[in-house]
């Protein structure tokens, strides 16, 4: 017997056929002896036809009516689910945030979670009931509802599952697992057993959107061991656990793209102390979010270019921003475009493996395929190339580090 | 400066541009220097959505889970009244039953108010800021969300209003006030200034579905001074008000009609103590409610027939009932029919004035309606009649007691 936390999004609980289908999933559960928790979604589309109301309402709103309005998503599926497994047999019984002691700071709309009263919830499980959660969902000190940001469940989930020590966090989508690449673009792709929080962290920041990647970096810190598995299918999918956990870690374990990428460089930029910090500054203070950089000498010695990455939905107010200020910055022209993309390799043995990078430059190189950007970590390399060489690259990096499956007979 | 609490059914607050119209009709309150309270329904058509999932999702769903399921319709009113208040400039927050104190007990789906802790609510007052209270909610001591019942929003408002000891409390509705009989049947029919608690007790109970006859006798219970308008026109509706501030009464204030009413009659049926409660102890086993009653000794003297009036809705399982009992009750035979009406006379004034009843009696028999049972109260006098007559007797009954509305020059 093990207690389980199990996480249903919202296509998976998209109309009452699909909550009974997620119910007869839970009765399996529960009958092999299992003691669980599940936390629900709102129905697919709920939750956009409610922000919708609120835009409607006023095009800036109060974030805690806003809060107010769109919880109401997972409250009624959390109350569905309760009928639809109590017509099955299953003892259950709903619990919104404020019940269950969802205690999160007042930052409305991207509420962080504070603290879980875990009393109520335990006391149902004594009870040999399932306690079926509304997800994306807290209570801040002020008695008033708030929700953790779209995609909240996973961390509300993983939030649960560590708070109630559960064995396991399964968070069930559409898609049946972590895959070693995007299998629309390499059909050998392999879908992973088990991937460490680390390589999830990073492949779910890069553009793989499995699982939110604050919900990673929640169970990696509390060592929750989280599964991705499809709720329309009975298999097993992807663990996703500390490196302790995986016994013949692979050199590489994945290849991520990003396709929401921007790369702006500013040519010509006067070289003195201080001026990457007035372009970067600026940015920052409109939130906008830089992710990689490269700084060069310009050929005259006297002058820098500087190149990095924006998100693409930013583009055109960075660029704005930078022209804004180009009689403090002194530089000489503006050049900048989205039709890039981020390219990750991505794996924890990389750590003990040297040339995982020259692997990757010599395999795009192969391809013909020039490297804007690069940027690495511990346990990523990361390059910008041209958009249009995506699929061609990740193919071939897929190859390149012996990722394919092999051949059916 | 006075306290008064709006409340604004469904068809009022029905999409985002509804709810802006009752956010201006709060602003103007509030510039007049009131405080205010506004109770607000779901919009229209979303709690229906929201009882049929829960129907799909099981026929007979814990009462509980449907309470979380369908209180989220007045929730998201709530949040969206706020914002829209805001956005015009006036400071408003939502609260919810838990949030602003409706307690009630825990007969789910049909709770009945037991306290209100109005702490909450007078500090939001307090700080100049209008509260915005879903209606229709509460919440029960084992801190599960509750519902008041389908209209229990008009009972949430009247509640709030005596708790808050507001000078007011305005209905907003779909019809600008309570009339002396349909205006559908009867064109002359005339909207009333004011009305008695106990008139409108009466009429609500008879079928003028202005306002929730829960929400009357509340008002009537703790002195609540209620008014019915019309949340599309900007005047003045019917005020509901305690008998001293009705200077001068009329005899008969309202003809009112109930078409959803059948009659039994159980022919022959034994004469000796008791078969009356072997009659009537069944069907109230089974719920179902018996409003009028007449015993007549039929030509013998050994026998008698009863006849009586139940909800149409019951009639086939009242017929059931008694044809089940037939042995033990030794009647021989029933006589039923649902094609008979309801028609009532009400008005305070008839206390001190005789033949209220005789004018009645003797305008229907001018006009050739045969009367089949009659009841009376203090200030009402009911009878059944054939319901294809209920135009032709509202409309003589309504000239007779001088009711109709002066011809227009």
């Amino acid at each position: 017997m093990a207690r389980i936390v199990k996480k249903f999004g919202g296509t998976s609980v998209g109309d009452i056929d699909r909550i009974r289908n997620v119910a007869t999933r839970v009765k399996k559960a529960v009958e092999e002896g299992h003691e669980i928790v599940v936390v629900v979604s709102a129905m697919a589309g709920v939750t956009n036809q409610l922000v919708d109301y609120c835009r409607k309402a006023a095009p800036l709103h109060d974030a805690r009516e806003y809060d107010t309005v769109v919880a109401s998503g997972e409250q009624i599926t959390a109350g569905l689910l309760a009928i639809c497994l109590q017509e099955m047999g299953v003892q259950a019984r709903s619990f919104l945030g404020w019940q269950f002691g969802m205690k999160t700071n007042n930052v409305h709309g991207a509420a962080r979670i504070e603290d879980i009263d875990t009393a109520a919830l335990e006391a149902c499980l004594k009870g040999g009931r399932v306690a079926v959660c509304a997800g994306f969902q807290g209570i801040a000190d002020d008695n008033r509802i708030t929700t953790l940001g779209r995609g909240g469940s996973d961390t509300s989930a993983v939030a649960l599952a560590a708070a109630l020590k559960a064995e396991r966090c399964d968070i069930y989508t559409d898609v049946d697992g972590v895959y070693t690449t995007d299998p629309r673009i390499v059909p050998k792709a392999r879908k992973l057993d088990k991937i460490t929080y680390e390589e999830m962290l990073e492949m779910a920041s890069l553009g793989a959107k499995v699982l939110q990647t604050r919900s990673v970096a929640l169970a990696m810190k509390h060592g929750v061991r989280t599964q991705v598995l499809s709720s329309f299918e009975d298999k097993p999918g992807t663990l996703v656990v500390g490196e302790d956990e995986i016994v013949e870690q692979e050199v590489v374990s994945g290849i991520a793209y990003s396709r929401g990428e921007a790369k702006i460089t500013v040519v010509g930029l006067e070289d003195r102390p201080g001026q990457v910090s007035h372009v970067f500054g600026p940015l920052a203070d409109e939130n906008i979010n830089v992710d990689m950089i490269v700084q060069s000498a310009s050929e005259d010695g006297r002058s820098t270019d500087v190149t990095f990455t924006v998100p693409e939905d930013d583009l055109r107010r960075a660029v704005k921003i930078l022209e804004g200020n180009k009689k403090d910055l002194r530089f000489r022209d503006l050049v900048y475009t989205g039709d890039v993309v981020k390219v990750s390799v991505v794996g924890v043995g990389m750590r003990s493996h040297a040339g995982v990078a020259r692997t990757m430059f010599d395999t795009l190189a192969d391809k013909g395929i020039n490297i804007q950007v690069i940027s690495t970590s511990e346990i990523k390399v990361s390059v910008i190339i041209d958009a249009e060489y995506t699929e061609l690259a990740v193919r071939a990096l897929h190859t390149a580090y012996g990722l394919d499956a092999p051949a059916r007979a």
